[in-house]
């Protein structure tokens, strides 16, 4: 069954941060939604770029030379190899459109990696 | 240089339907802006999944059976080998998210057909 998805009703389905849900799949791609509050770790994905996309509120991504500020209706694409960090002062929705291979936390692994994601 | 890309200043810069303009690319696959207004042609893709996201107004996706309507903040994801036609009332503005060979009329060359694609 073809049908669309309303981000704002997903979102609405979960409340934890740096937990990323799949609501979409193509071409090997997945559509994930996100609620970004606090800092991040830093990381990095060795074969994949990473689109991040903001459907409410800002963040700001910090690289190691620089930081750039996003806010609705903005999107930024990591490419891979670039270490990098979200941050949010306050909670962020974020879509992410990334390979099926992502990993949240790339390269490293702790308490925040999440090996399996939830579909909504 | 990694940068945002903020989605209602590119699209301030076209004015004209149906003629999709890049503005990003990851992992082989292309992020598109596109105006829809009146009907598209029927078309499918063989090869390509493609995914729609309205960033403003809203537009039906008709398929052979049954119709989509999308309106801002919603997306839809169209399978390969799946026929279907765009159709916009009043102008909207859509996100597309699709590999990058997609050719827009898909399996039809027309007068609408765009072999090359602008860069935003």
């Amino acid at each position: 069954m073809i049908d669309k998805v309303t981000l704002a009703e997903k979102f609405a389905r979960f409340s934890d941060h740096w937990s990323p849900k799949i609501v979409g799949e193509l071409n090997g791609q997945l559509v994930k939604l996100v609620k970004f509050q606090g800092a991040f770790i830093w990381h990095h994905h060795d074969t994949e770029d990473e689109l991040f996309f903001v459907h409410r509120g800002r963040f700001r991504m910090e690289f190691r030379d620089r930081t750039v500020e996003l806010s609705a209706g903005d999107f930024l694409i990591v490419p891979r190899g670039v270490e990098h960090r979200p941050m949010a002062d306050e909670e962020a929705e974020v879509v992410l459109f990334e390979p099926a291979t992502v990993l949240n936390t790339g390269n490293v692994r702790d308490a925040r990696t999440i090996e399996t994601l939830e579909h909504l």
